[in-house]
């Protein structure tokens, strides 16, 4: 990698169309796995102006009423009034579900991978969370947006929005700000200087860290369409597993491919994704090395994983070899040891559909805690 | 990136249905930009048993029967009989469509970029194409699965279809495949045994390259749940832009974020990935780079970039700064600059929607030409 660069990362909010339907996924696969832990659960939503419409494969002892997880989720977003583009009580709801396959069951029941496929983890020392810093910032800034709605500190602001930050890295560290986008949807009353001078003293200004941030010298672009009145499902289809990159490393690293939203942990896309991270973070957390990327491959009905790559870009503290023995010697890697050991037998995914699966410190992210670090780091001899 | 590893990448045919899905929204989208080439286009598929519905943003002076496009795409694809889990006749097709929100098309007709986001564009001279090996050799195993499906090669073998490729690096190449995963859906009268075999003689046999592969070390999946007769959206349902590793370089490299299939030229998610892999490629066919990726990151309504950065991983043979000025010399990068250098506005998106948007031959694939390379090699003075 350079020394001297731009990064640009990207965070939506949960009121952006794709995000509201991985949280429509997610929360019919934590009601589903809150009776029955052992379902198996793969759960697509579309959305678009008037209709949320659900399919996928559903094999479970569970009883849900999934129009009314919808209607939820849609109620929670912020979206209870069609005047704003959608409405929950009034949205059509269709469903189209039916059984896992049982050609594919057959590999999994005796602990495969659920499906073959890809997954990368990765972590740096570059922020607190172990995450790269443009991402970090990018949700802030989503989050925020979210906060000046619900708490109506700006009363203009709707669900739908976006933020993107450009990081300047000096000697591969981020040293500066470049340049900020944000983009909200808003109700129709309000001047585009109203947004500009809004977006400004109440969500980016209270929220950049200081070191990073100057205000006088970062590119601002507030809502550069001129008018976002028309949003949510209604200004673009929204489908889950389409904002990837949002929900990992905003670009940083290497991804894999495979979506997590309404996917139940044997389905490895989601599971082995959360091992990987959770080792990236734990040896970085070890100062074993200041980055760390680890890519792990299945093969469907597989119990180990075909491939295990650990990579720190040449970070390492220790050598190659004895961070690969690490990771073998203390890391399960087959479907039913990553489920046990991260516990995700549990209904906790829903919060997990937005803002970031990774970097997070609510207790559930078990795949966030470095509970390994003090071992490996003597065991590395550090 | 270490020197001596394992690295992983994956293929689907085209009747996997996410695939399918991509090549329905890519369909449409050639059928309407062949009669309006300044359509705005952004179509969305799932797809379940029994069910195609397309939903999205069109703005169009073009009239097309969209339920016929996607009859054709299910039927070129393969799945013309229910009794193979899907039939393009017979299955319910749904369209929930609507124009452009007014409020994006503003931004968009002064010559902005479509949204925000960022994209990412990779080049490697580990192989002619310029591509990661790995992803090469995986879509070469689905192509051969296709081909030996329509040419009645091995006549169990039905449209939905996986593969993946792990290959070792030494010294930061290519040089052995260590495992090779291969799941066909086929018809429930063969066994075993002969899937094992034909898979084995007519599919990875004739097409792994001699130097790399040893029938006798390499570790073999072939169809490892022990069954895989019900597939297609029956046994997985399918969404457009869920393969975007699979479209780009099997995560070699970075991805933004953003899919292509359904997306008119105006979105830089699709248009700026192409011309970040066409500055790549230039840059790696002109010798000035061994690798090279490019990231470019737009602001709705802008027309610039917020920020490019080409990064070499530590292999250019020029200064970086030189880089820098060759690309922003050479390379257009509005969207309205790369509309035309790279001549988007024609409907060539159909065949981009399996096996690959890059390290393709045919002539529509504008931005696989190296026609840069000589003028960027003597500007560099090499
Ligand atoms: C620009 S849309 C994608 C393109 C869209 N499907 C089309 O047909 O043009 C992507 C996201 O941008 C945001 N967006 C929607 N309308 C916008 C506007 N008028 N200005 C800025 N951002 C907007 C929303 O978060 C939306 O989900
Ligand atoms: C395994 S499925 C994904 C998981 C699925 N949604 C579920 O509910 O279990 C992903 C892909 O694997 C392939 N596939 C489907 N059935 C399979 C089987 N029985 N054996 C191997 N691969 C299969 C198809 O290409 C399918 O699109």
């Amino acid at each position: 990698m350079r020394n001297n660069y731009l990064f640009t990362s990207e965070s939506v909010t949960e009121g952006h169309p794709d995000k509201i339907a991985d949280q429509i996924s997610d929360g019919i696969l934590d009601a589903i796995i809150a009776q029955d832990k052992f379902s198996r659960v793969a759960c697509e939503t579309i959305l678009t102006t008037g209709i949320a419409f659900v399919a996928g494969e559903i094999s479970t002892k569970a009883y849900v009423e999934i129009p009314d997880i919808i209607r939820d989720v849609i109620k929670d977003v912020g979206y209870t009034d069609a005047s704003w583009g959608f409405d929950c009580n009034t949205c059509s709801v269709l469903t189209a579900i039916h059984q896992q396959s049982g050609d594919i069951a057959m590999g999994v029941d005796s602990g495969g991978a659920g499906d073959q496929g890809l997954m990368f983890g990765y972590a740096t020392n570059e922020t607190s969370e172990l995450m790269p810093m443009p991402i970090v910032l990018a949700h802030r800034l989503t989050r925020r947006l979210a906060e000046v709605r619900k708490k109506n500190i700006l009363p203009w602001v709707r669900p739908d929005g976006k933020s993107q930050v450009t990081v300047e890295y000096r000697n591969g560290k981020p040293v500066r700000i470049d340049t900020i986008v944000v983009s909200t949807q808003h109700s129709p009353d309000v001047t585009n200087k109203q947004i500009e001078r809004g977006i400004m003293e109440k969500v980016i200004k209270p929220i950049m860290p200081k070191g990073l941030y100057d205000p006088t010298s970062v590119k601002h672009h507030i809502n550069p369409t001129g008018r976002f009145v028309v949003g949510g499902p209604m200004g673009d289809t929204g489908l889950t597993g389409r904002k990837i990159i949002v929900d990992t490393y905003g670009g940083h690293g290497s991804h894999g491919g495979g979506a997590f939203s309404g996917k139940d942990p044997t389905k490895v896309d989601r599971s082995a994704s959360y091992m990987a991270r959770y080792i990236a973070k734990n040896l970085v957390a070890a100062g074993l090395a200041d980055k760390c990327e680890v890519q792990l491959a299945y093969a469907i009905g597989v119990a180990d994983p075909v491939s295990v790559l650990v990579d720190t870009k040449n970070t390492e503290k220790v050598s190659v070899d004895n961070l690969d023995k690490l990771v073998r010697k203390h890391f399960p890697m087959t479907p039913r040891g990553i489920i046990e050991h991260l516990k995700l037998r549990r209904p906790i995914f829903r919060k997990t559909a937005a803002y970031g699966h990774f970097g997070r410190s609510e207790p559930e992210f078990t795949w966030e805690k470095t509970d390994k670090a003090k071992v490996l780091r003597k065991e590395a001899g550090l």
